[in-house]
């Protein structure tokens, strides 16, 4: 959110606003600090020695922040020394612990704002007025507890947040968004489709795929599979651990810190659970000697690599110890970057489109204010981050940069999918590595029969399989197209008499691939549909005794379309929709 | 080897009689001990105090034994005090010691064998006379150091190793299978054909598959799962690590000791690197409750599971600490048991005879003596090895029972193969657990609505992938079948004027799905032939001028056929010897 965007002051204004209703509601409150959000704001209070409001207050609260805004007022900046703020703020004691820290010792002049009867020590921007304020697009939200300044050693102090937009029609849009979220949040779809689930004696982090959810792993990573071996590219197998001595050459042991998962050995010697692939495909590129004539050299290998995470951040799919990465590291020379690159994209643009993704691309560059968390000279870097450069300018794609986001042995061309909320995820990424074949010596042999540096591409087209499958859930609602679906079809006999041509049906459906199951049981048809629908089946076929008469189906869609269709019409329509991998 | 074979008692004197020849030419040597071995025998010496014998010596030492045996003496026998033994051998230090550990406080009685001027305490038995030895039958093999009692701590002898047979035929037979074994080395064939590697950064037991070797592997695994998929199993995935508490319930983290690779997380929380997969599927299966309806439930998975090895055990792909397991777990109801082994079995028949090993059946049993290592009652133990010992009765197999191999878990029905040189391995496993579904309460509601414990059957068709390989490899002599090659074909033009036409053909073939390639290297035709031989490439195709003109090409078996064959002929062969997994 731009700082000076005419949202960002509305948000920050209210929460002044915020903070002088509490103070006129609850006079023995302290105030913290409180900033705009991305969706609103919030303000944190100290109630010590009072009344602390909870959920039910916070209609009160809102009504006296209408009653203030209704007064029209303008926030009104001074610009005044540090002592002079120390003076004015001396009764708010948290005021004072900031001030002290921004500038005390040398009495800086500082800005204050003063909205109403509240002043806050405060840089702004601010609306100009209070009535730029549109009193229906804001809504107090809920009431949290949190440290002062997020350190548990300090006070808790009781923050009180809220949601604004510009109008009531965009908080309408949000709350909507919202509740489309929460009913699509992967956790809950997949817990209803049976994809997967954890169990407390394993460990949150680590999910278990059940037989539907590895099919729906399998099918994704079959299609990028598919994509890559059109371009080369060959699977390798490599084991989950290491010796320390790999980590220390390619500078994981030291940079990766506290989220590498070592191991002592019964022998003592120290191993580690892969983070990342890239050293030890780099021992299996370098285990004979390559002739410029067989380069590039592509590996990929879809396998997990663990990541020791703070228990508290883990949550669904979206944050685990287990990451399953489709990875692929390229071995070429330095003028084999475009193409490979161009390749790269190509399997991208394919894959996220079959999905109704839109793609944007972020370089993501080094941070050059901290060299230390990198691997590689300034030379390297800059080398390989103009490479990018150009590669997108050849591509003419819109993109972004962003300093400090690379990887540790170079920089990265992200992809960020837009999904069917409009919420954006980082999903693809292409890195350009010329640091690790440096450490490790990486080489081919030219046409001068002389030995020739290469370089490095790192590429992950899904990037987490756990991620992008709670991304494309919420995306989908859950609604697989037909190719990806666990379940294709499923085959519903009216009534017992009709089981045997339903069997025949699920049978022939079997015999020509399709992932199709037969609802025998001993329940009503209409419990049956609901039960379909429910699990979100991209088709089923209902039998009566019609259908065994005219020895056809009734197809029924997902879309709730309905046709009558017999077997060998029905197999060529499931299988041409596969083939096409249509959304449906 | 029988302790009352003939061979037993060759070999047994032998060592003796090593000892004995030993002892003319090195007076000073001080004889510590020596059995017979599988292949022979050995005996340890100490050399100190004068001159040690090199392999160069060992032909003079071998001269001494055969003159000593054209002598024919009959071994004498003679029953004695500890006593008066120590008092004969008071000038053997090692003797000494092991007669004072055997029972000189008692003074009980010993036995003393007495072969020509050599004497040892020693129970036999040995050849009747030294003339039932045939002197072309043996051999003296290498010398090697051992410490006394294989303890480092105890001095270094010196051990004379000899290879002996019924005669010199045998011995020749050995020679020739050892040459051959040697030559069919899956390390030495694995490099050549470029299916694995290691590498010191990331350490012994640790292979890295190449493109090659994983193609083999996937082809070998794509084999088993279209076996599973048939008889209903599903494919699921879990991570490689857990908490420990899972491991604590499951019994893991108490029996598997010094083998379990232990984590220690940044929140110093305990994890482990997963040594069997059982304990996450039974969380799998847990995750809901079953209807009977939907039993039983077939988990199959394709893993690594790690074991903390001793490095000085590891060695290729037969001993290592990543550890590719094909397997799978049916949790069903009692009365399913029988069925269950015996799909299994089915699919362990129909996998082994495509590679034409022969296989034998060895129940592992538990050893009543040592119930500490396994979970469990005594009754639960003995119900599980009946049911087992009936099904192998039910299915009319020759087979074996083997006392204290038992699974901690539960007994087990293991595959023996029988390669083409004679060497038996330990290959698939099926096994019977009534332990496990105890342990985690794992159920189904019955008929009834009630509760009824399941039990569990634990089966690897492969057992590991890096063993099966290196079996397969040195079974095959790296052979591989066309439908499992790695490289199936390769086009050899002539000469660059062919390439075009190569080209083409390589690219209809690959377009049909064959793994082929095409050698157009500016070398000549002799050296890409013997190439595609050392490749031991299935088939591989020569085109020139002949060929070009005829729309045809040359095809070249393996085995050294030839034949003129246009190309949609080629392409049928080809597809129909993959589909039928023929051995070529």
């Amino acid at each position: 959110m731009e700082k000076n965007s005419a949202i960002y002051k509305i948000r920050h204004s209210l929460a002044h606003i915020l903070a002088e209703a509490v103070l006129e509601l609850y006079p023995h409150a302290k105030c913290g600090s409180g900033p705009a959000t991305d969706t609103g704001f919030f303000y944190g209070f100290d109630f010590n020695g009072g009344d602390t409001p909870g959920e039910s207050d916070l209609n009160a609260i809102e009504k006296k922040m209408r009653h203030l805004l209704k007064q029209s007022v303008i926030p009104k900046q001074e610009i005044i020394t540090t002592n002079e703020a120390l003076k004015r703020f001396e009764t708010s004691p948290y005021k004072v612990e900031i001030l002290k820290e921004k500038g005390a010792e040398n009495n800086d002049k500082i800005s204050v704002y003063t909205i109403g009867k509240f002043s806050d020590p405060c840089s702004g921007p601010h609306v100009k007025a209070t009535k730029d304020i549109n009193i229906k697009g804001f809504r107090l939200e809920r009431i949290a507890g949190a440290y002062w300044k997020g350190d548990e050693k300090n006070t808790m102090l009781t923050r009180i947040y809220g949601l604004a937009f510009k109008d009531a029609k965009e908080l309408a849009e949000y709350d909507k968004q919202q509740k489309e979220s929460k009913e699509r949040d992967h956790r809950k779809i997949g817990k209803e489709l049976d994809l997967f689930t954890f169990s407390e004696l394993v460990g949150p982090g680590l999910p278990l795929w059940t037989p539907k959810g590895t099919l729906l792993r399998t099918n994704l990573d079959n299609f990028v599979s598919e994509l890559r071996s059109k371009h080369g590219y060959s699977s390798v197998t490599i084991p989950h651990i290491t010796k320390k001595d790999l980590y220390e050459k390619s500078g994981h042991w030291e940079k990766f810190g506290d989220e590498l998962f070592r191991i002592k050995t019964r022998e003592n010697k120290e191993y580690a659970l892969k983070p990342m692939n890239c050293p030890h495909h780099i021992q299996l590129f370098a285990r004979m000697p390559h002739s410029y004539k067989n380069m590039p050299q592509r590996y990929a290998e879809t396998t997990m690599v663990y990541r020791d995470e703070q228990s508290g951040e883990l949550g669904g799919l979206t944050r685990v110890l287990s990451i399953t990465q489709d990875d692929s590291h390229v071995f070429c020379r330095h003028n084999q970057i475009k193409e490979e690159f161009f390749k790269i994209w190509d399997m991208v643009d394919t894959f996220y489109e079959v999905f109704g993704f839109e793609l944007s691309v972020r370089l993501s560059f080094h941070n050059p204010e901290n060299l230390d968390n990198y691997l590689g000279t300034k030379e390297i870097w800059e080398n390989a981050e103009n490479s990018l450069r150009e590669i997108a300018e050849e591509r003419k794609a819109d993109y972004v940069e962003m300093s400090g986001e690379a990887a540790m042995y170079g920089p990265k061309l992200d992809f960020m999918a837009k999904d069917s909320l409009g919420r954006e995820h980082q999903v693809a990424t292409i890195q350009l590595d010329m640091n690790l074949p440096e450490r490790f010596d990486l080489n081919c042999i030219n046409e001068q029969g002389e030995k020739e540096r290469i370089v490095m591409i790192h590429c992950a087209i899904m990037g987490s399989l756990e991620r992008f499958t709670a991304v494309l859930i919420e995306h989908l609602s859950g609604n697989f197209p037909l190719w990806l679906a666990p379940e294709q079809i499923r085959i519903i006999p009216v009534s017992e008499t009709h089981n045997e041509y339903a069997q025949h049906i699920n049978n022939e459906l079997k015999a020509i691939g399709i992932r199709t199951s037969l609802d025998d049981n001993n329940e009503s048809m209409g419990k049956k549909i609901r039960k379909a629908k429910k699990d979100r089946l991209p088709y089923f076929v209902v039998i009566g005794d019609k259908e065994v008469e005219a020895k056809n189906v009734t197809l029924e869609s997902r879309r709730g379309e309905s046709k009558q269709i017999n077997l060998s019409a029905l197999a060529n329509h499931l299988l041409a929709e596969i083939d096409t991998k249509s959304i449906t």
